[in-house]
């Protein structure tokens, strides 16, 4: 029985609730259970300098956590004066994630910034923000649509299809869905997937954190993050239908 | 008429969400309007490098803005390797106005953080931070007691009394509270006010953003101050009652 | 009585040395007794980015501690890294109070950056920094006008009027001027207080230190320094008069 | 046909250097063709703060790139003032990945830094880091035996089994090992697998860089890491024997 | 002719004024001609960590430039967040030819901080700034002997002989002494020479600015620096007696 | 008899490995008995900005040194932040050094950098550094002159004359030459020359360790030099030969 009382192949409660600020042409709160990530989508007209006058768009990701979104207090990013080793591999995580679903001709010279800040962490904050930050970016690129700012060729617009990511791991020999901080921090792998809504994978980033994982492993974890991740691509339909 | 409608003495809204986010002992969600900050107090039983072995306790602040709190994205600090002036200016005065109502003999050697971050933007956020700041605080201390970690002195807890702030301004001619983002962009006074529960200043900040502010004026907008502190201190209690 | 035998509303010997340093357009050796700042004003034909191209000039400071300007040796800022709060509190206070005298548009596309050092520190560092830089301010502004690399506008020069600064604050219950570093360690409150030729406020920042202000005490304070602010204005005229 | 006229599942020419510098507890310069890295191991008698008086070990690993390792210079990390993501990003994946063949309890309270420096890249660094970098531990941990720090409990010493890494990418539509940069830049995904000689995964790594990956190409991929890893390992076996 | 009209072998105008400032142990206003340096010493009852528990006193020196000492204003190295190259190499310099003089067992355990700050540049403000630092440093000891918290031995303190500083160089052809900054900024050679009173070499850093310097030229200019040290000695000697 | 049993003006074994990486337009690995350094040239066409438009080049150095070069790890100045103060001065004594035998003009509007990054350190690696970076700068530009981007004039080219570096000291009342890490931790002076190949000094760095060196030790040193940088030269020809 995982903590949660959840069955092995269970995601948490998924919540996204659109417009949850006001001034970001996208703003998502994206919830998995206590895992909370408030993901906006900043639209800029202007690209970093490797892109200047080449037509093409640039989608990029900041990732944060407020000190206080876990269990004991960790130190203010911005007031150690650096960002650590793991906020990075996040950030450039989400970032990579996002820009596979993006055609960034029809972009144009335009930079959407993903910022992903965790207000309550209760593990799988990446995928979660992965999960919401695709959310806030269709209603950022719709916002450029309507505007006349961006106009689609025939019916193909700047993103195509949809990603989510979810974690799998193997929790007491047994491969589960979603894992909490509680699963989390006694798991012996830990696997993030990012898919898309055609069933390919984008990202696979696995680690054993007790024993090796072997091949049939690997195969039941995936399996299970197929199914998730096809869960939450309805999750994040239907919020957009709203 | 004030752009929101107001009278020149009218708050905006004012609404304090207790136990916004778990982990924290005292989390507390305040807006003044549109403007929104979370503000979390953090217990850890150690105290600065200069007070070690003193037996007493501390309190600091620390804030914070996300990226796209405002009409256009700021940059990360995290990422820019450094907090700003405006972001130290700030906490620092959150931590000087909220130690102001602690007994930090009775606190014992621990240490209470604020964390303020504003996750929506209009105007007012460091006054809003103090107000939300100061019932994360009363949580956190309650906590302590309930748990039998601090012992009060007969009536005397490690809080006494109660602080919050008010901004007050000259905005177009006439002093009004709690200034939101249209105001404070085209106000010729800025005065940012914090006060205790006995009518005492504890701290006081005016800027002449346009025409120096006379004697007059000052007088105006501390008695404005005045009225709406006292209000935001009902707001606190009503908060803390529930 | 005061511990340097002072009246409650006297100044300390107030000097103004103009041409302290060759270089600067404009350099000021200011004290205020035993605190001792340099300020110099520099002239560039650029400003920051912000303004390219409006027309508009700029006024900026920065401030700095010797490490040895003070009772105990302090770190250097250059040396750890960073400059700390007080600092970029400090420097902002006196760039924001010397643009209140400035016509922009007058100066042109210009910056002139005053860099207040204290070289000796006994109290009321940054408004002696304030008094001092404004003559610095004039003086290579005047440079400007008699190389004809401005042209006033009939009377109207860049510089308007005067600005200068004082701390007051109450001491053992009694309000006082002009605080030396042995009554700011000790006081139950501190202001600092810009003001310009006309009598109107520019800046005003008190903090309570021990108990919470009044509103008698404040109108006392301000007093206290309107009479002060007078008589540093009629020194900055003497040393201009020279 | 491969640029470098490789067949698929061909590594390239694997040389693993011992004692390619002199003060090292363990010095390895090992090549995967052209991607030269010079891996040493430091043995110091201390543990990071949180491992203090636990009488466990740990293994850390740092990674840098010579600003002339690649095609165009890059920055010299050390000049700009830090490390950059993809740096700390592959620093973590050589000490997660080292970490999970060393028993830390045998280990005692040291620290042994793997520090892998980039001479030469030709793609694949991380993963020949890794590769090299177990070769270096090995000899410092047999140091420390030889000179009895250690002393191995039965037949059991602090490092068990063996750990190697490499890449494998889809390129051109067909799966092949051990990227060199010319596929590395222009391949549809790339994958980094770190295993153990027991055949189980320590990390996968895997990344569409064009279109997304299916499960039989994950497959595919994987089978061809199994292979590789083997033949390193074997090259890491012949290496220690000399 | 130089532009300065003095001789060869003249040197500028050095006057060496103590206590310019109050709070430190030693505070001395060097100057050379134009260019002056405060130079104070600060002394603090610890020692850094490779000295902690060796009995042993330590001597380190700091070196600023105010950013408008110069011609035309540079960075302030507080706010670009590092010292530069040339101020650290100057610094060391200053260090390492301060504790060729100073007896660090009979010092004990402290550390006597020089901090020297360019308030006026024309050129050689190191050397200014070491024979100043001499003083100051002599000032310091002497405070700690009058105290009691040093006793000499004998004859012997802390401080034996007397160290100085002077730069020479190949200006238009001919060996000066004591270059200023039209000199400085327009020769062939510039050589920086430390020396004790003993007239033996602590340091010789010599730079060929334009063509490469002959053996016979490097024997000029050390005869140059040999006389001129010998006066600066003296001056340091008439200082202190006063 | 000195401890690696030379003669007193005997140099280490020295060698110059020519094409050591194959990226960079010259790439040396130079050593002086254990020390190695792996010297690159890196051709940019770009200026720095205080260059840019005048037609002229530049010649700049970065120095950096593995953690685990020398006989105890040193940390990684990327992972702390910022380079030291030793490696500041010595990268820009390698620039200075060699810029003293290029022609800016002929070099044209083009940057070579030359990082000098030590390998393995056993004293002497900044002398070391000088005397390889000249033979990958030669490497350079005889590869910008070959594929025509440089037209020497006449005979002349961007490179005129040669320059090496070598290392002098007292060692037990002794002058040595090219002192190792032995000699280097427990002489009495050290110092570094940098000749060209007519026997002018372009860089001369001497520092007493222990006692202060005498006029006639200075020139018994600079005669070692003067000695040991002839058969430097002649090392750098016989490997350009080749």
């Amino acid at each position: 029985m995982r903590p949660s009382g959840r069955a092995p192949g269970q995601l948490r409660e998924v919540r996204i609730e659109r417009g949850f600020t006001r001034h970001a042409e996208g703003s998502v709160l994206v919830s998995f259970g206590d895992t909370r990530v408030l993901c906006t989508a900043s639209v800029e007209n202007r690209v970093p300098a490797f892109l200047r006058g080449k037509g093409e768009g640039w989608v990029t990701a900041e990732y944060g956590m407020l000190p206080r979104a876990t269990h004991t207090r960790g130190d203010r990013e911005a007031a150690r004066g650096k960002q650590g080793g793991r906020t990075l591999e996040i950030q450039r995580l989400i970032g990579r994630s996002l820009r596979a679903c993006v055609d960034r001709d029809l972009l144009g010279e335009r930079t959407i910034t993903l910022d992903c800040d965790v207000l309550q962490a209760d593990g799988g904050t990446r995928t979660a923000a992965i999960t919401g930050a695709y959310v806030a970016l269709v209603d950022a690129v719709n916002g450029l649509i309507k505007s006349g700012a961006i106009k689609p060729k025939g019916r193909r617009t700047p993103v195509f299809g949809a990603v989510a990511a979810v974690s799998v791991g193997i929790w007491k020999g047994v491969p589960v869905l979603d894992l909490d901080y509680a699963e989390d921090s006694d798991c012996d792998t830990d696997m993030n997937v990012v898919m898309n809504d055609g069933g390919g994978f984008i990202e696979l980033q696995g680690t054993a954190e007790g024993h090796a994982f072997r091949r049939e492993e690997l195969e039941a974890m995936t399996a299970l993050a197929e199914r998730g991740i096809a869960e939450l691509i309805a999750k994040q339909r239907e919020a957009l239908a709203q």
